[in-house]
């Protein structure tokens, strides 16, 4: 077994923590030497399975106030990008059906981060084909295949399925990061995540 | 101006992430030449004004389950005694009127990581006077007349409005720490905010 070990992301694109992750996973995995596996699923649907009438992050005033000044200090403490977006949560089916099914190629990584900067650092609306095409195009990858992917039932069943089996493995939010069964939840547990991979009796 | 910056640190002993965020705020205060304001409130008070009908961290099996193990790898990771609580959250009314009552007296940090190590780290009950009495005789602090102040009218009073005031300032979980009017929620932001606290401008 000399292969590196692996980590899984559990996440979705409507998920504003999920945003701070997808853009620094592979960063930071990579001083791990861990590889990174993208799983995206459907949080809503999850929240539904739990029991939860409404979104944890929203549910009341007090926490939305909070989640979204929380977000902002953590995007200026990371560098990255934050507009506040009008629709909040914001949700993203389309590009998430995309990244199902792109999970496996090389470019999954720069294909999540570029439509998480145009949801939470341009604003822009992910869910329309024509804006996701011209992105995809911008990174060189076969855009009207991909949509055609994304459109079919197939592709549309497994999304589906991989969210069962987000709920059946005890996830409840995003972003998750699993480790074989090992959970963490959220980006502040991205590198407790990484440094588990490595050396699980450490923790 | 020259005083040192000054972080606020609103917790209760029934709060297991609130164990965290005591034992290590002085240590990494320390750090960051910032002093440290002891604010103990009832944290099951806040999630009633706030609307809250259960603990966010028990009100579905998933998110308790999570918790749990989630805590244990935390207190691994900072090198901190952990038990796993039979009744969990566990409530510490009295030592919570004691560390009002002792706010800030310089044993105060002391005082409440014996606490916590006793409710999480020993299990022991934190309610009964006798072993606090013992715990606080062990700390060389004048017990009978501390449990007596703890006990006054005013000092119940004082924690009810103290407890208003948490709400009033926004707060809606446990630990909080406050720098001014600006809300970090969480152990996880305890560096973030001892860092904002020195230099504002940089998040």
């Amino acid at each position: 077994m000399s292969e590196a070990p692996e980590v899984e992301l559990w996440f979705e694109f409507g998920s504003v923590y999920s945003y701070l992750a997808v853009m620094r996973i592979e960063r930071e995995a990579r001083k791990f030497n861990v590889s990174v596996r993208w799983k995206p699923f459907l949080l809503g649907a999850v929240f539904q399975a739990i029991g939860l009438k409404s979104n944890p992050i929203t549910e009341h005033k007090e926490k939305r106030d909070y989640s979204l000044r929380d977000i902002a200090r953590q995007c200026s403490k990371y560098g990255l990008q934050w507009v506040e977006p009008i629709t909040f949560p914001r949700p993203g089916l389309l590009p998430l059906r995309v990244a199902l099914a792109g999970a496996d190629e090389p470019w999954i990584g720069k294909f999540c981060r570029a439509v998480m900067e145009l949801n939470y650092g341009t604003h822009e609306d992910i869910n329309d084909p024509e804006r996701l095409s011209t992105l995809m195009e911008s990174l060189d990858l076969p855009a009207s295949s991909l949509l055609e992917q994304a459109r079919d039932e197939k592709t549309k069943a497994r999304l589906r399925e991989q969210t069962e089996l987000a709920y059946r493995k005890g996830l409840f939010g995003a972003p998750s990061i699993l480790v074989g069964s090992e959970l963490f939840w959220g980006n502040d547990r991205l590198e407790d995540a990484l440094s588990y991979a490595v050396n699980p009796e450490k923790m």
